[in-house]
């Protein structure tokens, strides 16, 4: 583990074109490792419009193995720029199974590991359950050169046990690419509400856990290819170190690099400091296994 | 369970002399009675000075049986007032045996149950660990004639696991009677960021279990009676929607009546645009049982 790590989120918006895209994320990982970057964070499944807005079994022609052909091309610009990178892929692992990966390349170009989002969302506009088998590679953080990488993607940022298991195994830091947006007929009201949910529910990941997060959104506005409203990707890509405290975060609209230098040995000093870890009761956390507690 | 619920949550100092701090609980409970209030929550241990400041054994004295002659005054005071009250005691168990205990007392007066203290912490200015032995109760909400209440006292508020598990025993709110301040050696800056993460960390609790939240801590600056630094309290009881949404935060210094029309059928419309509990791995949670998942 080294004791800081440049990091650098891309939040971007995502085109029609795959190749468009994939030569933007290429780009952009040569920009940020110019810069020192040691790690490299891509949106969630950055190679193309956000595909879940309906159920087309076209669609699983978008899919292609890990290691793949976009795997390959991901690889070499990891080792070219020799830094670390986040990618996340629509998985064919085989015909008829699917999956939402997460692949983190090292700086030499290997594989270190992958991701299979565990949480899939299913909702209006997000049809990922349709798409995603749920990972079954469990809450496993990812080691690499520059530390242990907690990935978890998207839907996954809600839930607090995800980002608990990956501290309990040890991760450096919690990494969520993501792509969340809003429905536009919703109130501004609501929308604020979204967001800022969103934004407090991942930080208290870094608070309870005492490790720094990074966020990394996709922006712009995507139609809905049939009769879906389309959604606003809302940005706000974001990092914060151990306490939840705020070191950057993006506006809603713009593509950027949002570049910060994560200080991991001030995570060992809060989790002295706020000594969660010590006090679990794990002798009471039996009913987290549980659906629900159901008086009957 | 109402569909709304209006509750006050108490901020105020707690001074040396016992007898004026049970009198102030006494017509705040009556106060906010008058207002129309359903549930008025008592800061922890609202009846004298933080006592964890330093290790003494004197200190023991300070504890009484549940019930015992205080619940007798607090349970006169909910029944003429007809509201549901929230105190945190020192509980004497048995010699020997002290707790940190919430007590639920219905509108007709009677206990309707306890919430003995899990999480214990133990840090310079709160050896909390030498008081009190960790609940054996478990992480079960109190059933009163206003709703279930999942009643959680102070440390307990940065385990993301008590709140879920209060949850998912149906809990309609989460309630924290907390004692929580500042070490003023610590800089401005860190002082602001444990506050904020305070909040944070209880405002997702609202937002991963979609159920509003209620906090009600003291304010004031309580001298240290050895050699330690004192604390001052940091005040900012708040109360949080069910997407973590703020509804009312006090200041850090006020004496003052926090009073919120919580919703409880909007918590349920949430988790319906928001299924987190339909998600949850609990396939692949063991790992939460588990003190830290070492490789070996």
């Amino acid at each position: 583990m080294k004791p800081h790590l440049l990091v650098t989120a891309v939040q971007q918006s995502c085109g029609a074109d795959r190749q468009t895209n994939l030569d933007f994320s290429i780009a952009k990982i040569h920009e940020a490792a110019a810069a020192k970057a040691d790690l490299v964070v891509l949106p969630e499944l950055h190679l193309g419009p956000y595909f879940c807005q309906n159920e087309d079994v076209e669609h699983f022609t978008l899919a292609q193995a890990i290691p793949g052909p976009s795997t390959a091309i991901l690889s070499a610009a990891a080792k070219t720029a020799g830094v670390v990178v986040v990618s996340t892929l629509f998985e064919e692992r085989a015909p008829g199974l699917y999956h939402n990966t997460a692949v983190v390349f090292d700086k030499d170009g290997s594989i270190a590991g992958k991701y299979r989002k565990m949480h899939i969302p299913d909702d209006p506009g997000f049809y990922e359950k349709y798409y995603f088998t749920p990972g079954d590679l469990g809450f496993k953080p990812i080691d690499t050169s520059i530390g242990r990488l907690g990935i978890l993607v998207c839907w996954d940022q809600w839930f607090p046990e995800a980002a608990r298991l990956m501290a309990l195994a040890g991760a450096d830091l919690l990494i969520y690419p993501t792509a969340i947006g809003w429905d536009l007929q919703d109130s501004a009201e609501e929308r604020q509400r979204q967001l800022e949910a969103w934004v407090i529910c991942q930080r208290a990941h870094a608070v309870a856990n005492g490790i720094p997060v990074v966020a990394c959104n996709r922006i712009g506005f995507e139609a809905a290819p049939d009769a879906g409203r389309g959604i606003l990707f809302w940005g706000n890509s974001f990092m914060a170190g151990p306490q939840g405290e705020l070191l950057e975060r993006a506006n809603e609209t713009d593509n950027r690099l949002l570049t910060c230098r994560l200080d991991l040995a001030r995570g060992k000093r809060v989790r002295q400091i706020w000594p969660f870890l010590r006090d679990r009761r794990i002798d009471e956390y039996g009913g987290l296994c549980k659906r629900f507690l159901d008086a009957d």
